[in-house]
């Protein structure tokens, strides 16, 4: 299947008319024909109303027909085959082993989500039955179900081209939910985008499922963007990239008549905690830095999880292991990062950070402008603590380690971080570590929507338990997560219905339960 | 018990050096001795400090001491007895059936959420099994609950000085969420509030409770408010009052360096919609005018679920439903309003609505300035649908009735109504009923929380399929309920274990189920 260079208006493949821009290969940032053409305001105006006409249909069909339509966009994304996967390889630089393994997480989170809708428990039914005779007033019978919010825009994320972006996990959860979607293309992604959007439309049109329930807008300017996000079709935005996109997008949804929810996964620098305990042996030296570079590097670096700060003990052991750190890195190879605009971005970051005095360099790979090398920085807690800038996010494979001295500094450190995705906690079952991790967990659960014990932050589940999500910056909506199947909690709200008769009711909420859903009844789970 | 005039910080009572302000006689607008002072910046800064340094202590307290201090906080409010409800009587002019009916909700609130807290299942555990030999990575054991936020400010309610203000429904969701409570009473009934901060403080000294878990701060002039909304300790804020207090609200949080969460429900007109079928009979019609008066007229009218807009159908019985409800509105007689600005904002808003063209009175009852006449009005669809300014709420007993044609015209003026706390259907069991509910019906759940059938928008059941919330601008969060046990996931987030052993995990999620609370398990729940 080729690239044609289209939006995909419900179904419909739009050139349009919009402002020329080309993908670009990542490892030559040399323009790849054919060109896109940024949605014109037009043409984000007839997705808009075409989610919003899809929207009462879309939510009423059968939850079965839903589940089988998540399926669907699994498998066709699947049979896309080396087409889809050449093309992500082309146009982010990925490696091909990433890229197969992102096309697994994404057909299968579209599947769990399949799942997830056939069961039932996520519409979160509650009766509560009627008391007719009660004094002084008698109460009535309440039911209760979770209703989709409406038509939702999805921003496609750079560094997830099919995990987060055209069918990721925003937009199925969001599909889940009853929503129409409305992808916004990443523009370093276009092809990968058009491909997607092919498979999600063959999906829906194989199911029977309304034009509008999706389609994806290219935009290589931000016009169609911002054109989308105050329509006042949508009813929520759920965004994965940086903190400045993110709070720029949070502002113009607050600015609307009716300001909506906007659920933006922003940045993190995933603090990484080595207990005294991990570090004791040459062999859980060598582990860990392996364990270290591994999550450090992979994907360029560029992933949300990305460790960038490593807390070592000082002294000899602590030592020790940067050593280890310091002669891994110098053999790594850069790899290519997503577009050059986030490469030179990295080189930026790296450099400041050098340049903070009391920060010393630890290694550096080998790379090149648009590969850039693997970086490890290092500095005491007090420059730490005297220098916020260092905590920081650099987007990429650029590493910080904190030394510490003992659990009273280092929990008054982890007091100062803002809001991360994840806190990991290396340590032995020594009852040293045990006592400082005791003391550090509560200190990194505050302040994080994962916590791993002997492990990397990098590798993100998708599951029922898994949250990825966290207290601002790391999102604006500390109660949700983006991965796992909690997510569909963003895109519902809750209706009662009050002594409705049984032919009005909706189904699921009829006496017998019909379709055999879990329910809480007068508070109980049954 | 006397009011002594004071806030409430951490337990200790403090007059303080704030600007002096008066409680007024509802029924007179009278001054009420003894004054009291806006707390300071100083004191709000206290109590932030306080609340933030009990949250660790109060939310690893055990489910059942937070349960027991839930049910000590409904004890303590009762044994203020007349005290209180006296009080609540002169600061309010609420007629005393009315206050003892909301001290009992009051109590009941309370009591609802300890049994909510005991049984655990707002924790909304999960747990997703290890699969260490998966390739190519093994899966890892991820285990999941919800944690309270930290601090939440709550605003007192002018409308509902005990469910809503200092130890109603959002103080006792977010205790039992884990999170501590900080009150900016509201200025026109701040002796209530003393008295109940007094009976909270008894209950968290009685059960054991850091006394930092409350405060209570009086506020004369909105300073107070300010200070709080953006004192960095606070984590979220609840609000009920009016559109432009909770928006201003809204901005001081989105503007904070880390915003938070604002669940404030603002305002709604709450449509009733009587179907032809509902009108047919001189009984229905006698029974629905008696119905739609006592529900206009409740508590002068000053409820957020009063029923602003009816939906009467043009013709002969609904003429003469129109000529039962202006003998009935003209034989009530105005109630005290809660404070004098609410009483002249009412006469505002009823004199513009009668000097809209098109817009002509059917009965006005008798009423005095602080005690002001309930209103009804007519206008057709057409006036309705040009005139955007009669879907306002006008705060007080002030009905709006609006004739229409058939179906399709009703539809239309629904699908441009605001986002609602309630929608109401009173219909027939009729064919033509039925079918012109089922095509209401999704128009108006689209639009609002609730969804009333053959009954009256107010008196709002505090149980557990409750919703009161609804679409922007009946609420800040459509995905939330201010009433009802849904209400605590307002104070929640989760968060993720991955791999911790099991002596650092928390005890609700190791395994065995020590806690024995609902589980999802791998997906299932059991």
């Amino acid at each position: 299947m080729d690239v044609i260079g289209v939006s995909v208006i419900a179904g419909r493949s739009v050139a349009g008319e919009g402002a020329p821009f080309h993908a670009r290969a990542a490892a030559t940032g040399d323009p790849v024909d054919p060109p896109f053409r940024t949605a014109t305001a037009d043409l984000v105006a007839e997705a808009c109303a075409a989610a919003a006409a899809a929207f009462p249909t879309y939510r009423a069909r059968p939850l079965h027909d839903r589940a089988d339509f998540l399926t669907a966009v699994a498998e066709e994304i699947e049979v896309l085959g080396e087409a889809l996967t050449d093309r992500v390889q082309l146009e982010t630089g990925l490696p091909e082993a990433r890229v197969l393994g992102e096309r697994g997480r994404t057909a299968a989170q579209a599947r769990l989500f399949a799942d997830v809708v056939r069961r039932g428990d996520f519409l979160g039914l509650r009766l509560d039955a009627a008391l007719p005779d009660r004094t002084p007033l008698p109460k009535p019978d309440l039911r209760l179900r979770r209703v989709p919010l409406g038509p939702v825009a999805v921003w496609g994320a750079s560094n997830f081209p099919l995990a987060f972006s055209t069918a990721g996990g925003d937009t199925v959860s969001a599909l889940a939910a009853g929503c129409p979607v409305i992808v916004k293309g990443h523009p370093a992604h276009p092809g990968t985008a058009e491909l997607v959007a092919h498979a999600v439309t063959r999906a829906a049109e194989r199911t029977g499922m309304p034009a509008g329930v999706f389609s994806l807008l290219q935009d290589g300017d931000v016009s169609a963007a911002k054109a989308l996000a105050v329509d006042p079709r949508i009813a929520a935005i759920a965004f994965t990239g940086s903190r400045a996109g993110g709070l720029a997008l949070a502002a113009l949804a607050a600015g609307r008549q009716v300001p909506i929810p906007v659920f933006a996964e922003l940045s993190a620098v995933n603090p990484v905690i080595l207990l005294p305990g991990a570090v004791a042996s040459d062999a859980a030296r060598a582990r860990l830095a392996e364990g270290y570079l591994t999550s450090l590097t992979f994907g360029a670096g560029q992933l949300c999880t990305n460790p960038g700060l490593l807390f070592v003990p000082v002294g000899e052991t602590g030592d020790a292991l940067v050593a280890e750190i310091a002669e891994r890195v110098r053999a790594t190879a850069g790899a290519t990062m997503l577009h050059p605009g986030i490469s030179s971005a990295y080189a930026v970051g790296v450099a400041q950070r050098a340049g903070v005095t009391g920060v010393v360099e630890v290694g550096v790979g080998s790379g090149s402008a648009l590969a850039p090398a693997a970086t490890v920085h290092e500095c005491s807690l007090a420059t730490f603590a005297a220098e916020p800038q260092l905590a920081e996010e650099v987007f990429g494979a650029a590493g910080l380690i904190v030394r510490y001295d003992d659990a009273d500094g280092l929990v008054a450190a982890l007091s100062g971080l803002e809001g991360q995705l994840t806190a990991t906690l290396h340590g032995s079952d020594s009852p040293a570590d045990l006592a400082s991790a005791a003391a550090v967990l509560p200190v990194v659960e505050e302040r994080s929507g994962r916590v791993i014990w002997n492990g990397w932050p990098t590798g993100v589940e998708v599951t029922h338990a898994m949250v990825h999500g966290g207290p601002y910056p790391a999102t604006t909506a500390p109660s949700t997560t983006s991965v796992g199947t909690l997510a569909i909690e963003r895109f519902l709200r809750p209706v009662a219905y009050q002594n409705l008769p049984q032919n009005l009711l909706p189904e699921e909420l009829r006496d017998g339960n019909p379709w055999g859903v879990t329910r809480m009844v007068d508070g109980q789970l049954s």
